[in-house]
């Protein structure tokens, strides 16, 4: 039985760095847990020159990712340099030449994830990705394994540790969206380019890859309905505590009884005693529902160097028991159902509304007469004075279709007592 | 390939017949989650004419378990008929011919999880053990798998759902311990025997699975350093909530930085900021502690039909799959170091302590003054008065070692001032 098995590194950034630490001070303990020696033979960087997180030995580092993933000598390539269509055809390459693969690479797996699978398939390789979700947090074997006796229903979390910390320093300080955002630059949550954290593009990702692991059938990008965090101001963020919710970035992602599939991201105001309102920082929480289970919740660290790195890890470790064990390659295709993308406005929510109106007598039953018209009803509502001659008006709804809400707005927008509708925002139970 | 395999069915209680239920319900998805269609071909029971929770076709059912054991037709055998010495005759006949083995039975794989996994090991077969710790929630897998990558430092935690349901109710409504088991035992969550659950033994078996997985080290029953929730009063409970405190039973598993481990399970103080002190009813929840991962918590139903049925099939799900890419049997046994058990005597601690004393000027000057003397110093003190000649007094102390606070209570009771040491429990942060 092979001894040591040889691992190719593509990239050596935050979680680069973290792996090969974990590889080499957790050397020994790996080896038993794995059934054998795990080497790190080669890393390919951009520029050899650069400055290290960690030592690793001249002789290991190359510029040429190209070759690292055709080198026969290596057994299981690790891909944490991020990119997509580059990257994924060194991860095609790869495969094509039997070897495992190991990825963090959310961006790649929600877009590329069907092509990849099937040529993993087909070269009878094994392509694992836990670290694409939830950071440090067992997500995607729990879903695929230990939850496989389940129909699931739902998934639903805080799946974003960038704008989780935003929202959480707005909330903690007050501090406004554009002050949280330069502050989580400056600690290194947040990206030079925020787009895909604020926006929810890296939320949606991870909710299409989760998605088609619930429901199992394929929900790429393009299905998820996304709605970022660039528009909350503090100011909402200050009326929803008022009313008792905190505001947190979620993915939720369900399946109905009629069998079609609703995936969104979107800010919610969530009430302070649910779980997921204490969920601060760069933490992430993911709760699952399933007919048998009930609800579970897994929460940790959902990005960050080590985190990220121990969920790499423990691919690789499984990626070698399945070379010692013959059982590399026997992927199941998780996606073997075909379901609709549901038409999410056709969906029941509460909604949160902050209007800009003049302050004249009788604004409020024009307001609530448009809204009980398309039967819209108010569970609270505020009234803030701005100023002498403006108010604002903050609302929240019960239950009702998503349309019948937007009708009834397109109507009030259209009222001279309303100079804006500044804010409207979904808000869970 | 094989398109069928056959299950064996040991029991058709309630977790038994929740495992039937999904089988029969989601055979559909499971047959494609796991590569082949599952079959139940044989049930055994120990009374043929008794009413079920699930109809089960006559033929299927046998009061002959041995004969399930061993019938060459059967490819899985399914425990989740509870039992110890017989039961490990059972399973070990089954690994013996070559069957892969799913078990619910926390006690059988606490106490000779080594014997069943060496004859499982020699006979290439899979021993899958998700179900007996935690219910549904994965857990087990996570912490062999997932983790792979860390160095393991604590696992605690919420892992008996019977004590928990019972102090939530104490702590919600003011019942007493009495009133809260006989409600317990009512609702089926507590046996007519409630020994087991409220003296802390099913918690400790449930530990030393944890910590032997988390450790990689065998930690037995024995290890286990015990106490039950029996001697919690709903004095306690209400003294507790005024100081800002959640009584919870916790198992608490720790391998210091010498490379002793500690396990122990305890009723405890919980701050009512603290995560743990908001898991209410019947649910568990499980922190673990690494040195990549940071922090991560698992929690949901650790009990009840059908997320202990759950647990039980994704273990089947994986049989399956191992049986096909012929992965059954590479077992990597996970105790391959022999790490010495802690004195927990030596563990520093918080402490709560309860004494009933009479009622003298300068008796807490006493009190102090001893505890003082021993290095324990005190956090906060209430003062009850009970009756006109007798007080109660509560304190919560900094944190000290534990032999110095039971030094200190030995002193304490040869008291003429000190009528009883009325509660000792552990508080944590």
């Amino acid at each position: 039985m092979k001894q040591v098995f040889n691992i190719g590194l593509l990239g050596l950034g935050t979680v680069g760095s973290g792996v090969y630490k974990i590889l080499t001070t957790n050397a020994e303990d790996l080896a038993q847990r794995a059934g054998a020696a795990l080497r790190v033979a080669a890393v390919a960087v951009r520029d050899k020159e650069k400055k290290r997180l960690v030592d690793v030995p001249e002789e290991l580092l190359t510029t040429d990712a190209f070759k690292v993933a055709t080198d026969p000598g290596i057994d299981i390539l690790v891909e944490v340099m991020g990119g997509i269509e580059g990257t994924k055809d060194l991860l095609l390459t790869a495969l094509k030449s039997g070897k495992s693969v190991v990825t963090a690479n959310k961006d790649l797996i929600a877009e590329h994830g069907e092509e990849l699978f099937a040529v993993a398939k087909e070269n009878g390789c094994d392509l694992l990705f836990e670290a694409s979700v939830g950071g440090g947090i067992p997500i995607i074997r729990p879903l695929k394994q230990c939850l496989a006796g389940n129909r699931i229903t739902q998934v639903m979390g805080i799946i974003n540790g960038t704008t989780n910390f935003m929202l959480t320093r707005m909330t903690q300080t007050g501090a406004t969206f554009e002050e949280a955002l330069k502050e989580a630059q400056e600690l290194g949550y947040a990206e030079a380019d925020p787009t895909s954290d604020v926006k929810g593009y890296d939320a949606a990702r991870k909710m299409a890859i989760l998605a088609s692991l619930a429901f199992n059938s394929r929900v790429t990008f393009s299905d998820v309905d996304v709605e970022g965090i660039d528009h909350i101001s503090d100011r909402d963020i200050a009326y929803a505590r008022d009313l008792g919710y905190t505001i947190k970035l979620l993915g939720v992602a369900e399946e109905e009884t009629d069998g079609e599939i609703g995936v969104c991201v979107y800010p919610a105001l969530v009430p302070n005693e649910h779980p997921l309102a204490s969920v601060n920082g760069a933490y992430n929480a993911i709760f699952v529902r399933g007919d048998a289970i009930g609800e579970a919740m897994f929460l940790g660290l959902g990005a960050g160097q080590m985190p990220t790195a121990s969920a790499v890890t423990g691919d690789i470790v499984e990626a070698v028991r399945n070379l010692l064990s013959g059982a590399n390659g026997s992927l199941i295709s998780t996606c073997y159902h075909n379901k609709k993308i549901k038409d999410t406005l056709e969906a029941k929510r509460q909604f949160y509304l902050r209007l800009e109106v003049s302050d004249l007598p009788g604004v409020l039953s024009v307001i609530t007469g448009i809204l009980g018209r398309h039967g819209v009803s108010i569970q609270s509502l505020l009234q803030k004075r701005a100023d002498s001659s403006e108010a604002e008006i903050v609302i929240i709804t019960h239950e009702g279709r998503e349309h019948s809400v937007y009708d009834s707005l397109a109507e009030l927008r259209e009222l001279k007592e309303v100079k804006a509708v500044q804010q409207v925002l979904r808000v869970i139970e």
